[in-house]
């Protein structure tokens, strides 16, 4: 028996499809979100629609945009000529946080994880190789996440970008900045021993 | 500078200001919202203003329905002279889930707090108090939280229910079946003792 009124519970079902929240949370949110003003509760609604109708994918480097272009792909200062390679538009946001990279991106929008049925035609691979046959890219930067899905993606692009002649580099592996030696794991320390640098 | 374009940030801000949502979470949702189809997206907003459209208080008990009466006060089953009163309506949940409770509810929305100045005005004394006058009811059961607050809102309703003759009783306090005696605290087993039964 529903003791809930059947628009409240299509709210809480709804909620309950967001990835990260379960039944008790979906149902916190739902008495929120009904807790709030008309307004309050029109505009959340409306954000909903709006962001699923204006945001598109930059038609250059397919991170997400509300034009034709994203805020890299705009802007001139950036250097065309390299390209980083991030697995979502999430990745975009990580890289310019550091505020020390000033070329362009390309969104892979996935990794290749044959786990869960996503093959390399799954994700912007293609696009990436028709970007980088046109001969004005340098230099790739793979900057896939560090495990194994990312590791694969890395390596299969790198080998389809050979034939180009690009420069294809990835981020470097090592001890995290500020880390405590005694808390990283073996894999990270047998990479940073290997790729250690001259003092 | 923005790097996500202005709708989907401010999709982010709205899954922000849900409680227990914080920033890198309601990026995800907002992700996740925009990976939809446009179908879903579009039936995740309606049911937000459908909720807050449809959802309405029953006229009787307060719990929250999509007509003038909830499920409860419809069911003509169920013994209006027994009144248990909750904080929320997810009390009414909480009790139902029991299976064995066979009145009818009275839904506070909300408990005196001084702290969070939500004083007995507030929330729906009022609208009990009047539902007790006329009579028909000779129990009031006071299930509010056993915190400080639940507490002091059930002690002040009973204190304003006296005049009226009616039975109030609450909660019985105790171990909580299936625990185990060494993790329940000192407060529970002193109110377990006081309220000991004969075998």
């Amino acid at each position: 028996m529903n003791y809930f009124p059947s628009a409240l519970e299509n709210l809480i079902d709804k909620f309950a499809t967001l990835p990260g929240i379960g039944r008790k949370t979906a149902q916190r949110l739902a008495f929120f979100m009904i807790s709030l003003s008309d307004e309050e509760a029109i505009s959340f609604a409306d954000a909903i629609t709006e962001a699923k109708e204006n945001v598109e994918c930059c038609t250059v480097c397919l991170n997400l945009t509300d034009g034709e272009l994203c805020v890299v792909c705009r802007d001139t200062r950036r250097d065309p000529s390299i390209v980083c390679v991030v697995p979502d538009p999430k990745g975009v946001l990580a890289i310019e946080r550091a505020h020390e990279y000033g070329g362009r991106y390309h969104v892979l929008h996935g990794v290749i994880s044959p786990m869960n049925n996503i093959g390399p035609d799954d994700i912007k691979i293609k696009e990436l190789i028709a970007r980088v046959s046109d001969g004005s890219v340098e230099e790739v930067i793979m900057a896939t996440n560090p495990d194994t899905e990312g590791e694969t993606t890395a390596r299969y692009i790198s080998r389809l970008l050979h034939p180009f002649g690009v420069k294809v580099t990835r981020l470097a592996y090592g001890i995290p900045v500020g880390g405590s030696l005694e808390f990283v794991d073996d894999a990270t320390l047998m990479r940073a021993l290997e790729g250690r640098l001259e003092m």
